[in-house]
């Protein structure tokens, strides 16, 4: 069953095929976006904690509470390596919902890194362990351990709908979710729409103009663009 | 006429004086804003894709629709080099309506940089152009080529009106717009400005408090201030 | 009296104890958040203007009026080495109420940096300097010298409660304030809870779930959670 | 397949048991969120558009894209009687996706209301119509008809996941979402909470404590709380 | 000169045509806005402070400083019968700039209502004499008199450029500006517009779908969309 | 001891004087506000639930959790005949804290309103009750009963100061609070305040200008306006 439910969690989640996982990770969240008809992105609320921070990975998803942790100790156990976290809560949260001793376990599984629609802390500890942790906010505020909520079931992050297993893409562009089913179709996809770009870049670069390269003038002057000197 | 229209292009536009412009290059943001009165400021919501970006130029306007950059590649026509893209949006939008394939055709143009009100993406690829965009939004989404908007009228961005031909500054502290006429009249202020902080700030670094720097005793006296013990 | 005033500047504080403030200047926001019983955070709108300011010492309050820096220069005057200054206002306020010249007279004085909820400026000159600003936006607007607000009175800054001669200490996490009466019990639990999770880390690090360590599943049992194969 | 499209529109659509949604229609939505164990509810951005408005019917949905409401006219020959259009959009948007027209068109079908995680217009003819419209924002911006999104595909509306056919229910209180599978049994949790909630009215109204009511005071012994004179 | 200034008050101003201002008082915002091609549209921050508030008449403009409303005054003495004062503000501001001592000046100058990009307060005596106010915000937070603004200078208020004497029109859906020299000619369009949507109305309200009565099908099923069953 | 604190409940306070509160309410929040010297005010994120709330009395405090509002039930058994809830919370929170049922039970113990920096619900029936409630959002979010908070210590809501005793005053101005210690000083003010402000009603209604009522024509002048025709 598709719907969301609390006080659960799923031990046995179909991961998208390793291979498209480890295609996908050659391209950035802009393309595979494009790749997939641009669908997928959550909203840009959620940022980098650091610059350079990037991940791709399948999603293990954690359904918060509210001010409440508790369900990213139960996620740590059912991370496999090459899996990315990805948490939404039940209500808009910016508490401290991670830190650097999380990571340290949810590393030691083989976590690829976090994505989150709430807060997280210890960011210069983060960021000396490169750890990749894309939030909604940051901040010092702790967190309790009090009550249920789910892990691997459904979830929406930040806009986004997220699958246990799904293939989750993240850079400094946003992040983008893939389904599982889809993983292979829109990796191909990418890989196609990235060697395009490569000769539009180099006619551009040698002063093409888009209008003239796209084929955007006739298109232009119907839709009735004037120029005036 | 200086009303905005939509689906117009205008060809010859006025440029700054280049000897006010590159004087302008030598000032900060926020000491041309005081040098013009502390007018001319865009709002704070708009901010640099990384850390070192800055720059100065004449304003290229573009007046987008929502979602669509078609825009984009018709004011590639209208740059000239020393020209900063200014985009406005006819309603809010995040979207990301400029990338690196669109920098490197401006670029190929002469063009200093882009201030625009909307979303941009591939910050990676920008960052490592060093191509210095000014930006409300970072996001991934991609937008389409639908809908005709304008290029170089009057456009209305984060808060600040700017004209084509207007001169654009823009650093870690924000962007400001200098209305051509000015140009050489704000660029002199600001020299004078500038000259007239290095001895203040050699003397608040020896120790001396404003309060007698600037006189200010007095006057708060004057208006009331008690100290207590 | 306990209450804001206005047109007020207290010549003498107590400050928090010299060695209790040195001692928490070993810790990270977030652990001195939890050594106080998850208490004393202001809210996550206050960012460092670059990505390695932090900073301790004792408060210097300062109630500012929006758009008006007066009070700044009357505050410089009751700095003494070691001290923070907490700029609060009376409405909310992005303009840019402080920037390098300021903070050369501040640091004259032997400020360690400043948390204002309101909007700096001159980010590059005091990334420069590397004075650590912790701030509510950056914004190149400059302010007027016109209206009496206060100095060394309780203020609201970023929803904490901040009184003079108070611990405050600022880091990539946020800002915390230590009451001055509680610093040195908060520092030894600080420690304590420091020392607890070097433990922590290692077992985690070594793959020790914290469901186990912290022996948590009975509780998750207890409050009914389901595995799900 | 439960993966979001583009350029698709499901004519079939499996809406919830009619029975069901009339018994839900009898409660509001703070009552059916509580029945589904505190699921289910969109983000409080999405409110009436006037005071009165309140709506619950079984969802047709559509997929958006910014600025462009021309899936909103494919939406309306998919509307049967006793439907509610749930729109979200690809990206943030607050343009008039919405007017009198589209409300005409729509209740000549037999809608009930709209909930839409983006602007509308018309307020005032819509408000005299007495036509339920949830939405983010009022905004009087024209929307184009150029691109395509999808009708009855799976959407995520103000961070809640609806399918074509389940239950919204729409209220002062905010907008919940009810699958359709889950519709009578969440009626009938809903009519025992209702009961059981007289029962207690009752007691508060004359005088009995929550405290002695719901049995806290040894919880909050148990966990500490301690009365000071 | 149509550039901003600071400490200047424009007595002669050339406000637009009676005839045709008093044509527009009778359509709505959103059908101006249509009848300008889409343009001229305040952004949604701008809300009336009660339900049936609603203005027409010509700018007179005033530029604030932030936290100060001296300027207000300056203003009411250059209103006219029929005016409306638009007033911006060189920073973002929610302080209460206004409340019912000026509205009852205003009035008493024959204006008929005001738009500010801020706050207002005694929203229960404006709502009591009726005059319409649409703000960015309702706060109680006083204001002060000691700094120079502007009157009847070109202004940017909520995203739009208002110069003085241009036609303003806001009802519930928001706030439009339309250019002192279009006034005519999209009063004529708007009345047009207006006549086209009565048959319209009618023939959806009879369940003609708007997919056929705009002629859609085929341009839909050109773009690609696919129904499915 | 005057510092936040978890876990404690005080039994005793202070409440400011009954005649003083009394003369209180018979003030709008500007004027009270205005009184204080422009002080007291929370923001305007506060806003009654429905037009016609407004309270004034005093505060018993409420320091919740988020997510969690075990708290209003121990804070019930501390209401007093004339007392107003004012409920703080440790971080953001739009979670509905509070709704009919406990409504009734503060009613029942003589509340006169809830000022809340978070969210409720049930707004039908409250309206229904005309029990006023200001608070910071609605919503249908329920909550747990899990964690200890604090009743009666000092706390930050929507960036005001708030000790238990003091008398906040809320309209739809926004809210206001006088320390329990000024309560007769600034009730005495506001009534000066506003027996001032009849003959300026007048006066203005006459036609007389702000600008000579106030006589400030002469410092404008110096100031430097300038009147251009």
């Amino acid at each position: 069953m598709s719907t969301q439910e609390l006080g659960v969690v799923r031990r046995n989640i179909t991961r998208a095929d390793a291979a498209a996982v480890q295609k996908l990770s050659r391209f950035g969240v802009a393309t595979v976006h494009e790749a997939m008809g641009r669908l997928g992105l959550m909203n840009p609320t959620i940022r980098p904690i650091y610059t350079g921070a990037h991940l791709c990975g399948t999603a293990v998803t954690v359904l918060l509470q509210p001010g409440d942790n508790w369900m990213m100790h139960v996620a740590a156990e059912q991370i496999q390596p090459g899996d990315v976290v990805v948490a939404a809560c039940t209500a808009d949260s910016t508490d401290g919902f991670f830190g650097d001793l999380l990571a340290t376990s949810f590393r030691a599984r083989g976590c690829k890194g976090l994505v989150i629609d709430g807060g997280v802390r210890d960011i210069k500890d983060l960021t000396a362990m490169d750890f990749p942790v894309f939030s909604r906010a940051i901040h010092a505020k702790g967190t309790i351990k009090a009550t249920l909520g789910s892990v691997n079931v459904p979830v929406v992050c930040a806009g986004a709908m997220v699958n246990p297993g799904d293939v989750v893409i993240a850079d400094l562009d946003g992040v983008v979710v893939v389904p599982a089913a889809l993983a292979q179709q829109v990796a191909d996809a990418a890989e196609a729409r990235e060697a395009n770009e490569v000769a539009k870049r180099a006619r551009l670069a040698a002063g093409v103009l888009g209008l003239d390269m796209y084929g955007m003038r006739e298109p232009l002057a119907k839709a009735g663009l004037r120029y005036i000197d």
